[in-house]
């Protein structure tokens, strides 16, 4: 049901936009860690609104409060990990007139319609990105639980506006390549001119999608299962979890569907012992179980639905056309946010694979 | 865990290549059913090998028996229905190689540090094609069910090796121009092209992949959760249970990444009462929860990595690099047989998310 | 995995007797209801400590605070709801000298073993009584969406230290005539007794069980699975979710056991074109699937181990023997306030199974 | 969802009682392992039809055939396992009355109102104790593998018709002194009793009830999880499996409520270093973990409520009463039968805990 995610490190995200709290439930986390609290704040400070000129006016301190699971000591005890977060600066006003006459693009309407009108759409209620704050709390604690087992989830912008970053050699993620900042790409300029794009975007009250890539290193072999719960299954659920995702590939994604199998196959060659492909055309998995060569995805999102520009929609109290300008704080871009959304989501599902063993 | 697809019409596969049955169990089913063998027959047809010039030689008649699940009268009675298919034109003869020598872009390796070397490789285990077999007789009984509420499935080759079908209005998918046969497309000159290709790519010893595409029409608006329990999720949940998919894309997909809002946004309108939407660039679901218009989903296909040409790959046992030359039979292209699997993991996915109401 | 509990009201439990907060997280509520506040407040008020002199001297308010889940009107409105309750009297001193020396009867070695030395000793953990506070939140929220549908839930104390309780008809359950207050029984001079084997328990530092009959009336036939999800497994797994439960029976249950089939099968009999049974030794259920009678359940309550009197032990950090006189606050008979979190479990597990259908 | 067990040993069984096929479809089995099929066709042997007076008529040889899950060596491959086992000796026709009539005690009654009359009424159809024997087929199974951890389960009569077998040390139970055959106790004469009570009923055309007591040895500590999913909510789940089982209780069970704290406490003793109990009231199990301590289980069966006498029914068509004189071949008592079908559920269920680690 809805809001759950993973089998061994189990996910659960409550809390709407305007609700007092959003949070997460966490089971099995081992005993005996610290969550690593700074790391986990600059983590979700990355998603965090009200950061630059490409994101919502929305600000959000974001601190999260783990108010269960923890020992005397500040260890996890075994019991499962709540963390609350806070939601401090709502402007429901914005939202009423959304009530009547739903926002294209948005789940307003869908919302609407699953739950008799009693949906919240306050900030879009429960579709809000906002509940993408406690994936990313779990995802940063998966992080570091991750990292102690040498594997580390890096993601980037891939291209937004059709404007693409610099390609990468996917047998060699350039993990340490990707700039810290707002805009996550290996190219500078590559940024700046999706900067312009969105900043344009803005100014003309409409909005951009892009796409999202991201790399996980240090992966062993043998990780996953056949059919419906391979590596792929797991993390194309999980990123299906972040709001506006249109799509999820693996590898060469849609591209390999042009190829020649002669021209796709990794051919496999033993380097000191451990076998290993010189390229990574599938992307770190075959049959749903992990290679050990790095997991290459990429999730396409879609533009921004909430624009300023004036759309058609429709009355549904009245059953009949109307038009609409979207009121409220919105990213023009949720792109650049999105980048530790799904690092966050690609973590859960990789530690929840590991756990599972 | 691995072969279990769905929570209310749940379908739990099993078998691989050379075992001695293949089949599936499902639960959910609602009591009094006939199951129309004729139908499911017909639909298994459309995925059973050695049909067609551009599919493997291997003949299998695949007709599923039904060994549990129907009362005296052959209706569904409640209990779990197990279908079960045999394996009969098996030459597991052609795989002793590979025990040693993993082919490239396959499961081989991967189950072989999984299992510890006890997979089962004789046609590639479980992690064959053939394990679709099932799944088209879950998704056949499924697509009857959803004929019952005026649902229809209906899944075309949207390209092979770079070559596209016509284009389509997602907001009125041509149901009924897709061609049956081998091949099924809108464009009979696209088909007779993608069947050059394929036949160039056999004679090569090569082979080449391609893009299925998903229609649903009749769903009504309401059915999914959302985060992790939406359409999208648990559509592409069930199509990554193919083998060789390596991306699912939903509505415009990956393309609306490179789009701007006001261009994107699928504007409402009242039509005889009816909230619709004159576009469905969001191809039938937002926020995880559909809209009434129809689902739209695209599936790419990585060419078949069974090739004839020598391939580098490496000897498990004496962990040293070796060539490979792959034998039995393969597609040379796994997309036309294809189009009854992805409909079967849509049809399956889509009734379970009815009967979760 | 542990503290989830139903499939479509879905209780997810958190929280540790001394964490600064417990609750619970659920989803699968309908729309549009407005949680009775106040019904809640009084069913959880039957469970919290401090209230008798048969009870734990801890007090505790157990003010639930929701905070998420609701729209702005009030009405639950699809997303998930979370209930927080502060732990405000914790006393965590008490519990320094059980980290060494496990309290025999209790899960403080189980848990030292599985966690590695990191579980929560403070006040037991989670494995605390205390952890029932959410699952009554729950319980009371599943018991105002039962009513709704003219189905009860009601328990009583069916007998303490070998006192019991008036005998009843299972076919037509005295509702009505159970007692309020902290002892609930049929008849008031059993609950005088039983409170005297309490207190004298009490005075002497030792403790006191018993077990709780809980009755359901109003359900329809027809609910419930065949085999490992039947009223039964369901309401079984919810209750022995109560810390402290050794035994779960349904009807008669092990007195069943010496009977003969023709005194014990239940003959059906039509009234006012109603299928019924004038006894009801079966308890509700045949094949894990309601008759339409009331659904009839025990749950045995083994004495609290906590008691004041020395007990032998071992230090676990010099594996020998020692000895141990428990600190703290105990109740010497958990059974009264067992009788809500009885009910809260039959609720919870009962709704889940009608939302199931 | 009804038929499926376990979560990382995972059973689906499937079948009715006069369907062709009966079995089960296992996933989680370790790959590698070769199923001991002797050891397997013995100890279903133990719960097949037709060996002794005490039992029914129906002969079945219950010969399990794998189709699935092996690799050309025969060793388990990482593939779901799927078993099969014909219904031989079918007499279906003994059954014809019982569409419109059900049978008191039976699921006949309720299956028709949850399957709107389309349940397979034959033998029972789903409800049959005949699906106890894939259930078997699974714990079989699972035996082998706790096996070569020194795990052994072992159940025995505890009582039948009121008549008891000896008592027993549950800190030492007697694994090796538990008879053989048809009938298995500790004391040959409680078993011959027992024999001549059920041989008594039957020629009074009656049945009787009993207990089967179960111990699991060699168990390590720290198995199972809080609240929901510890040892007993599991083993509960999987005993409530069987068909006729009214209660579930572990160590001294219901007896534990009439005893003061003092006398039901297990003191913690170390022995050659480790950490053990004297006692073992508790049963190996505290807060849902097990204590390193020998699990003890007992499950009450009803009596069969398939009786020759004439018993006061229902026409569910004329929705009048009607008189019932119940053919067909049926155990005057389960309980024997009954015994393998314990050990098997605890078996599945201990070796899903130890999966789960």
């Amino acid at each position: 049901m809805s809001n759950l995610l993973g089998s061994k490190y189990r996910v659960q995200i409550f809390g709407q936009s305007h609700s007092p709290m959003i949070g997460c439930v966490i089971e099995g986390i081992p005993a005996g860690i610290v969550p690593d609290m700074s790391a986990i704040s600059a983590f979700m400070a990355r998603r965090a609104p009200g950061q630059s000129a490409t994101a919502t006016a929305r600000r959000e301190a974001d601190a999260p409060q783990i108010v269960s699971g923890l020992n005397e000591r500040g260890e996890t005890c075994g019991a499962p990990l709540c963390a609350l977060i806070a939601n401090a600066d709502q402007r429901s006003r914005d939202y009423d007139a959304l009530r009547d006459v739903p926002r294209p693009g948005h789940a307003d309407y869908t919302a609407w319609v699953k739950y008799a009108g009693h949906n919240d759409i306050r900030g879009g209620g429960q579709f809000s990105g906002r509940l993408t704050a406690p994936l990313c709390f779990a995802g940063a604690l998966a992080l570091q639980l991750l990292a102690e087992r040498g594997i580390r989830v890096r993601a980037r912008v891939h291209s937004i506006a059709g404007i693409r970053d610099a390609g990468v050699d996917f047998a060699h993620p350039p993990m340490n390549a990707i700039s810290d900042g707002p805009l996550p790409t290996l190219d500078p300029e590559a940024a700046r001119r999706m900067t312009e794009a969105i900043l344009a975007a803005k100014a003309a009250g409409d909005s951009v999608g892009g796409v999202v890539e991201c790399f996980a290193t240090g992966l062993p072999a043998g990780l996953g299962e056949p059919m419906f719960d391979g590596m792929e299954n797991r993390v194309a659920r999980a990123i299906f979890g972040i709001p506006a995702v249109r799509g999820v590939e693996f590898g060469l994604g849609f591209a390999a569907a042009d190829l020649t199998g002669s021209r796709h196959n990794d051919a496999y060659r033993v380097q000191d012992g451990r076998i290993v492909t010189d390229t990574n055309r599938h992307g770190g998995a075959l049959g749903g179980i992990t290679s050990g060569m790095p997991l290459v995805v990429r999730a396409a999102f879609k533009p921004t639905p909430s624009i300023a520009l004036e759309q058609r929609s429709v009355s549904l109290g009245n059953r009949e056309n109307a038009p609409l300008t979207v009121q409220g704080r919105h990213d023009p871009c949720v792109v650049p946010r999105a980048v530790p959304c799904v690092e966050a989501a690609v973590a859960c599902a990789v530690y929840d694979l590991i756990l599972e063993g």
